[in-house]
């Protein structure tokens, strides 16, 4: 028996100095408490519908529990080019498609494709813990640009970002919709990071997670706002990560996508088999029936979180010392709340005194000193009754 | 637009550089041949059984279907310590175990704890494929140590083994039963590994996955040979990854499992976090049926797998040239033909002229030239048609 000390000083560096993440960190600590609304993660109060898991119980009944394609079944490969053709209006080819277990695990495999220890990848921030954590694990440095919070609006400096990039740096991520900031990148911005790629040799890796849930008007059948997809070539420098997760009310299930070049389909295929071989067939065959039955579904979503979000923020409109830019996209508000030295205390006080989980603001990397997270995916329902607590709390506080 | 080339190029050379697995190359390039028999992968053919998929299906009625505790629900944890607890005859603590995303992601996410770029692993070689891809994919050097094969038996050279540790070694990955050999190390050598773990401060990652597939007299109500949880501490330097796969034919499902000190349960959960983020509730509610329910359905599969040991032992006894050691456990035997020098081609002849699908030995690392291994965990029907076709085949060629 080692003492556990000792144990920890065995492991490696990059991993064992890894902190917890901060929104599991709150997660953990108000699971269970006795009523509470829970807008610490990104997920909605809906379970998924059964019309998306009965083809799960098809697929176990019929017998579909052995291995299968590292990339994926080709059904569902074909369904997402499908998906994206309907969506984007051009075509796109299966073989682009890499089906993984979740869009985290997307983000690990294509991580693991470029970058490694020594290495660095340039991000904005405040932006999702998970990605500057697993590039910490995997050796990289993380290059987090803070963007800045001014009169109520986020402003995305590029040339900040593109001053960041040195010999060292092998990609860019960018994310739009932000999750946590709700905001989408212009179209000017997003062709000016394509070029600055190209110009630089640089991987780009897109998350575009949140797309479908643009509140404002956007491009084609699918209002989405401007994306990466409008102007990059899958046969190049272009990496994008997804998942069924959110559009779909599919968090617990784990299954996403990546889209990269054939060219390195190979490589991911075996980054796949060697990380975790692969994702349950009957998950796939429920992926397929989200794709191709679910507009439906999700644009109800849509419509719950876009509710969602006038209920928040005109509720914290009310609060002085409360600042925010609505959001645009995704379902999370990021608000500031003045005078707020430590937003971990902060949201571990909103669970104990009046039951609602957020997740803190720094959680989110530099740049979210001082704000906190909440998920508006919800029910009104839900939301009013936050709103109820949380106005009166934050505005005696 | 860029080159092929060009992308290969801009990769990580960890990872480009890295070859298709032998076993699924193998697998791809046979998988839809018409009548084959497919011995090339480590399944069976039974599907899940219902009694275990149904626990998935009332999970998903149920509404389980969001974001769960990333080191498994805890009445999965609580199950995996009963299980160990009835098999081991001793007490296990659930905080010591972790629910990863198959047993590949337990070894995984257990490299990615103890090694990295630079460090050293040490291994017996031929070993299972999934070893020493990762780490190299990790930038980890695996010293593959061969054993030697003569008089038809296998010896594991220990000395040799400790001999290849150095100032670089972080680890010693050990398989008992032994996937491709089928043998099992005994109590003197486990013993041995153990010690010598301890005096140089390495991890030990063990690997028990077909620990179950135990064919001679073993101990206890699970009939296991000697293993590392016979001796070894929970908070020591002690890693074993486990599966659902093989005992339960959850091969498709991915999921698995991690016994490890709790002294390093928050950077296996960080870790977990940012890999995957944690498996389906779903699949775990169905592993708690496995383990719970689950001993008269292995008890078919493991005397299943002893017919089938000795349909194909017998049938290959019969040819010239072909030497093997008949397996103590797991489910496959590794052939070795006489005058093979290619064994990939033969695997793909194989499957050309007679429609038998087997794994060609170097997939398995040094120590595999000129052998082939094939599954038998599978109907008696199954395999006595494969040998029909496969004993004459080699006689002959």
């Amino acid at each position: 028996m080692s003492s556990p000390a000792e144990l920890m000083s065995k492991l490696r560096p990059e991993a064992s100095r890894e902190p917890e993440s901060g929104i599991i960190s709150i997660f953990n600590y108000g699971r269970d408490r006795e009523g509470i609304i829970p807008l610490w993660v990104g997920q909605g109060d809906t379970p998924t519908p059964r019309f998306i898991y009965e083809s799960a119980v098809r697929s176990m009944e019929a017998g579909e529990t052995f291995y299968t394609y590292q990339r994926g079944i080709p059904e569902l490969r074909l369904a997402l080019a499908d998906y994206h053709a309907r969506l984007y209006a051009r075509s796109f080819d299966p073989e682009n498609f890499f089906v993984t277990g979740s869009g985290m695990q997307a983000m690990q495999t294509v991580i693991q494709a470029v970058a490694g220890k020594g290495d660095e990848v340039v991000l904005a921030s405040p932006a999702w813990t998970n990605y500057p954590a697993p590039l910490r694990l995997a050796g990289v440095q993380p290059r987090e640009v803070p963007l800045s919070f001014a009169n109520g609006r986020w402003n995305m400096d590029l040339d900040r970002m593109f001053d960041a990039v040195n010999a060292r740096t092998r990609a860019m991520v960018m994310n739009t919709p932000s999750n946590p900031l709700g905001i989408n990148m212009s179209a000017d911005d997003i062709l000016a990071v394509r070029d600055f790629c190209r110009k630089r040799g640089l991987w780009l890796i897109a998350d575009e997670v949140y797309a479908r849930f643009n509140f404002g008007v956007g491009n084609g059948p699918g209002n989405l706002p401007p994306s990466f997809l409008d102007i990059c070539d899958e046969e190049e420098q272009f990496l994008m990560v997804n998942t069924f997760s959110k559009n779909w009310a599919m968090t617990g299930w784990r299954i996403g996508w990546a889209i990269a070049p054939k060219a390195i389909g190979q490589t991911l295929e075996n980054i796949i088999q060697y990380n975790t071989s692969g994702v349950a067939q009957f998950m796939q065959r429920a992926s397929v029936t989200a794709l191709e039955e679910g507009e439906e579904f999700l644009t109800a979503q849509v419509e719950q979180a876009r509710a969602g979000r006038d209920i928040v923020c005109n509720a914290l409109r009310q609060v002085p010392g409360v600042q925010f830019q609505e959001p645009e996209g995704a379902f999370y508000l990021f608000f500031s709340v003045e005078g707020c030295t430590d937003a971990v205390e902060l949201s571990r006080r909103m669970i104990d005194e009046i039951a609602v989980g957020v997740a803190p603001g720094p959680a989110f990397g530099p740049g979210g000193d001082g704000f906190m997270r909440l998920c508006f995916a919800r029910s009104a329902d839900s939301l009013e009754e936050a709103m109820n607590r949380l106005v009166p709390w934050l505005s005696k506080r």
